[in-house]
């Protein structure tokens, strides 16, 4: 299933309105009007990632997952597919939303106020480094998966493309600040830093950091060195 | 019921351990050592402040609030009774902390995250300025209490004596900046001052914000103005 041709997002128009407006009033645009991309700051909330063979010990033999809402990055979706998050005490988070399409690790993201409600003694770990994390138990309509480790909360982290880092200079791997402006505004230290040749300028924080901040979608949002 | 006396916190050993030993060493201390007192960091987790008649519709007649835990400022506890808190889509919280002594309003205080699950659109408040904001339904093991208004969530705000302000430059209303160190660093902009005789510096920020800078007692915190 491919992605449907999406409606621009909010910061998209407003960097091409910013643009147009500082060429047709010929004043000095700032920095922010000259970046390649426009910004966007979203908040994931709680969810995994996993194996086409953890999908179906969990949903059955044969299924895959179903794409119900496309997200900012290509080709990455919120599945109509969700689990149960059993946790260490027994508690439970039901209908943690499975982000597609599949990797080649199950990993649980959770922000700290889910882990502590929940019993996690969460590390913060980049996607992808779940080496000695807390396991968790999932269950699904099929059945149940115990994963080893792979409970992480994900450090706040930025999708940059390449023309996106010769902007900013920047590396992956470097950390940034993210200055969100509003009613509670605040200043990120650490972004880290991620790159590809297909990402696009996006800000991932959790429903903590989102919530501290009382992001929304015109919350104003500038990316510093 | 007067409070007992309280072992030193950890932020007032260091601040006196840090003075000596700038003294002991003859070399000039830096700015924060310099401080009238050491600053205090803590999480308010949601809670409830409570009029003497909300306590007996809620406990009985009679019924007056029993301290549990005595807080940072002078006189201020965790009462031993909690209420349930019922929202707007009856969905509750349990155990719900009353903060005592009783004051001459009713209010609420929670988190984004906690609002966002129960379903109230919570305004940013000062403790006690609550016009206009939504109410909710509080049951205890007497009765219900209804309240027209008073679940906000508050805004980050920094206790301060007069010495405080001296120092710090600054006055009540004011806001000041606060940085955290540590791997999920973050300056907050927004930390509205106030000022009292009686108050011990420190600020109070809620869950979301201490979760998203991951606070712990041993996390580095500075004031500036």
């Amino acid at each position: 299933m491919l992605p449907p041709p999406s409606s621009p997002h909010r910061a998209q128009i407003e960097h091409l309105v910013r643009r147009a407006l500082y060429e047709r009033l010929g004043r000095t645009p700032p920095r922010v009007a000259l970046a390649p991309n426009p910004l966007l700051v979203n908040v994931s909330a709680r969810h995994c990632h996993l194996t086409p063979q953890a999908v179906e010990t969990l949903f059955g033999k044969g299924r895959t997952l179903t794409p119900m809402k496309w997200l900012y990055q290509k080709g990455q979706y919120a599945a109509q597919e969700s689990v149960t998050l059993i946790g260490p005490r027994s508690r439970v988070i039901s209908n943690l939303r499975i982000l597609g399409p599949c990797r080649d690790l199950n990993q649980v993201e959770l922000a700290l106020t889910d882990a502590i409600a929940l019993g996690f003694d969460v590390p913060i770990r980049m996607s992808g480094s779940i080496a000695g994390t807390p396991g968790c138990m999932l269950m699904g309509p099929n059945g149940f998966l115990e994963m080893k480790e792979g409970v992480i909360r994900a450090a706040p982290h930025v999708h940059m493309s390449p023309d996106d880092t010769a902007f900013y200079d920047v590396k992956a791997g470097d950390f940034m600040k993210l200055r969100i402006g509003g009613p509670c505004a605040m200043t990120f230290d650490r972004m880290l830093v991620r790159v590809h040749a297909d990402f696009r300028l996006e800000v991932h924080i959790d429903t903590d950091e989102g919530n501290a901040c009382a992001l929304q979608s015109d919350t104003p949002a500038e990316l510093l060195k």
